[in-house]
């Protein structure tokens, strides 16, 4: 394994019912919080107001931002921004899943720095110290809640692009599983896939050596899989989505990555999917990884064959073959539970593939385990079709 | 699982030749540093020259605090308090294994306490903020170089108690595997003990459904015990010290014990065992801990049974007979790499076993699984002989 720095300084509060902890917490930081939000659906179940008493209960001042959309748009970061410096506030605290995390990673990101936020993600201009931002988690997925990455959108541009600093992981974060029981399972089923796939962009690399590691990221999936099964019976059962919230968590926090080359390209090629067509993050994933897996297989057939035996229990001699079965469990595995593995099942033809492959490519070719060119993208969208 | 709260702020600094950091990163907290080291076996291998010249030529101000033991004496930790507050000194690096982290940090724990600092540990006085410890660690075992807890003994009252405070996390451990390449193979051996027994600590309890906690600790466990072969064919393997290294540190940093009840029942008895005759801590615990899995096996066969199906490969519907299988692997493991298993083969007979069993339960009945009495500890010491 490479040599590695590890560094989490995250404090994690998980639990049934310690949303209730949000205002003790947060009033360690300041007085005066932005809360930014998303779409609605918290407001309908009564969270919104519950977290909102419980700030202003502990003293804290709330501004609100809310309307941070999947695929989230440097729009609102800007106006975060804005409120942020005008009223002098002291911490951000993102009440949602990834995407309104990474509005307010990039809220705080942006304020320290001069000039216009989006100049860190396209042009990878350096972050510097800024505001605590803490979180109350409602998805399974990101792994946002314990790191220090954010994605962004930037639909003028139509591009979507991230960051990475030490100085926007969270300063505390609540996972409380009974605020993800009532997600639509469509997206339960998306946050799943968007798990699995962080596990996938750090275990399949040509790291050597590496045994802890890979044999952590095969007890999340093993756990991811064989728990999705129970959340599609039922939804409300809140061990099984503890479960699932605690793999997500760890699925992107490091302990998985750590002193391995790790992947990417996979993410990077779904990225340029929604940018132009604004699919969820999880259903693009689903569709592209699969046939990044059988384009690459014959770089790392070892490693294929690894996750094919110790995920789903194929026999065989031939890598190759064993390996390429594997993937084609986990396409199966997909379909079982209803997330399309093919853009053609999402309504989107050939007409803006090459446009894609441009974007993907952005900084250059992708990846590791193969270096990805523009070409080598367009081959992989025109499988995902 | 049960609700809980995981906050892990060390800096890990991890690989080869990752030593030659130590100046650069103890330079952040400070121009004064402690240095606090074992018994000399890192002088012949040229470490401590190394270290004081690395921290010299950064700038800092080096006092040093020799002899810290195995079983790391109280005595020491008041000579390495009164060096600190006397030199205004604003770091303790701890060079060493456990016994020379947890030295360091005895000292500054009991730095902010006004009274005697054996009073931390025989009272469970309350531990106050206090200077930063760093850590270059040299045997892959205790744990300590990313945990809040420190184990010291008295010897005069012969006592061997623990303390565990979020003030004492180092700031920074430095893992160079390189470091651990000279260490002679029993110790080496004891260490992997001591790492297998942590993660039993944790993964033998009553706690259902934490799934993956559970497996990360089956990953530590296949991974040790496929590794230590390699070492004991090479004890030069700097790959195989470097996995080991990595697997002592996440058995003891929280991740695989979160949410769970946990036992360590095993520790305290044989804490009495090392306080009484100053055995190894890794030997002690090689010798209880099959015995005390017998002794409460009828209460979690069904973990039992996991352990022995996952770890060992055993086969069978019954669960009882299946883990008892399982234990008896543990013994045949540790026996084939050259650990004793029973009190007898280390020259310990009956005469002391009633105090020690006293000593055990001096705060009362020790573990979860099943609530051990004076009587019951008195049972698995005979079990031991």
């Amino acid at each position: 394994m490479n040599n590695f720095v590890f560094h989490n300084p995250t404090k994690i509060i998980f639990g049934v019912d310690t949303t209730n902890e949000v205002g003790k917490e947060a009033k360690n930081y300041g007085k005066k919080v932005l809360l930014v939000s998303g779409q609605g659906s918290i407001k309908r179940i009564g969270l919104y107001d519950r977290v909102v008493k419980l700030l202003k209960d502990s003293g804290l001042e709330v501004y609100e931002l809310e309307g941070a959309k999947p695929n989230p748009r440097v729009d609102l970061v800007r106006k975060g921004i804005q409120m942020v410096r005008e009223n002098k506030i002291e911490l951000i605290l993102a009440l949602g899943s990834g995407s309104v995390i990474d509005t307010g990673k990039a809220i705080a990101a942006g304020l320290t720095y001069e000039g216009d936020v989006w100049d860190l993600f396209r042009y990878r201009k350096p972050i510097k110290p800024t505001i605590p931002i803490g979180v109350v988690l409602t998805l399974a997925a990101t792994g946002s809640e314990m790191n220090g990455n954010a994605v962004i959108s930037n639909m003028e541009t139509e591009e979507k692009l991230s960051i990475s600093s030490p100085y926007i992981y969270p300063k505390f974060s609540i996972l409380d599983p009974k605020n993800t029981t009532t997600v639509p399972m469509n997206h339960t089923l998306y946050g799943i896939v968007d798990i699995l796939s962080h596990v996938f962009e750090q275990y399949f690399d040509r790291t050597e050596g590496a045994v802890l590691q890979d044999r952590f990221a095969e007890s999340i999936m093993k756990t991811v899989i064989e728990t999705t099964p129970k959340l599609l019976k039922n939804p409300e059962d809140v061990e099984a989505r503890g479960i699932i919230l605690w793999c997500g968590t760890n699925a992107l926090n490091g302990i998985i990555g750590v002193g391995k080359e790790q992947e990417w390209a996979s993410h990077d090629i779904e990225h340029a999917i929604s940018a132009v067509y604004d699919v969820p993050h999880g259903l693009g994933l689903a569709i592209v990884f699969p046939q990044w897996m059988k384009y690459v297989i014959d770089t790392i057939p070892h490693k294929f064959a690894q996750f094919a035996r110790n995920i789903w229990g194929i026999q065989g001699d031939d890598d190759f073959e064993v390996g390429l079965e594997g993937i084609d469990r986990l396409i199966d595995f997909y379909e079982s539970i209803g997330v399309p593995t093919k853009l053609s099942k999402i309504g989107i033809n050939d007409e803006r593939l090459e446009e894609m492959a441009e974007k993907a490519t952005l900084f250059g070719p992708l990846g590791n385990t193969k270096k990805l060119t523009k070409e080598d993208v367009l081959n992989i969208l025109k499988m995902c079709l």
